[in-house]
């Protein structure tokens, strides 16, 4: 798909698309419309960015919430998006030792933080997650918020980068 | 549902309960979850209108476009969500002539505004709607997004009540 197509597209058919580039904000991608034509995948990333950056922190926090958590209820109710089961790979629909540590510290994450562990899983193993996990647990909150951020913003450039067909 | 049972409720809990008061927007229901406690239904609905008064211009305009298009192609696909369907009422699935100018009437509103026209249509009837409709589609664009902002508003103020159980 190239740009000319993106720009051509009305709301309606972007947010059919893109609405899921932000889990679950469909309302992200209908607000980035706005500014388009967009120059190119570089640019169009770049709006999606900068609507997380401009929300209030309640927006940000927000935009974690409508993320799935690793391990969690989603996970066990199967009910992930068609993107988070690809990205969170095989095995890890089953509880183990493993698992059952990291559903320990999900909890805790969640309630120090007041939103769910978010990580860009595609580009990590296991055992990194839970290592990422637990280094991130004890951050000063405003840090991780930022963190946290960062890792969603990761995880639209991946998707943006599939549903356009160019490299990440 | 009282308020002591909605206060205690984690993210995940009220995202799933209230994630739909703004269509397809449960970004929003998870940043007013933040603002907990909420002392009355008054309250709670208040902080999800506070939140889209916030946004900037494009993430308004974005609520407004996650919305279905009366008489558009999701009623024509059958892809609208359980409320927005009951809001509808009996009868609007079905394409008359009546419709049709509807139908016509709607496209020149997306084209010139941006967003769909949205209205608590469980308030008015169909002839009600298309005189409103008419009406409303040749406002200046800065007027029509707060008054749709307005409906929006209204709509969520009605499904917050059909939750927490309450006369509106």
């Amino acid at each position: 798909m190239d740009m000319e197509k993106v720009n051509s597209m009305d709301f309606g058919e972007f947010v059919d698309v893109f609405g899921n580039v932000i889990e679950r904000c469909p309302l992200i991608a209908a607000a980035v419309w706005s500014q388009r034509p967009f120059s190119d995948l570089e640019d169009l990333e770049k709006h999606f960015s900068a609507f997380i950056d401009a929300l209030p922190q309640s927006g940000q926090e927000g935009v974690l919430r409508c993320h799935p958590d690793l391990a969690g209820r989603e996970l066990q109710r199967g009910t992930l998006t068609a993107e988070s089961q690809r990205e969170q790979g095989a095995g890890l629909t089953s509880l183990g030792a493993e698992e059952r540590l990291r559903a320990e510290l999900n909890a805790q994450y969640r309630a120090r933080f007041g939103f769910p562990f978010v990580l860009a899983a595609r580009l990590s193993d296991r055992e990194a997650v839970l290592r990422e996990l637990a280094r991130r647990l004890h951050r000063p909150p405003a840090l991780e918020l930022r963190t946290a951020l960062g890792e969603v913003k990761k995880i639209g450039r991946l998707r943006l980068a599939d549903l356009v067909g160019a490299d990440p």
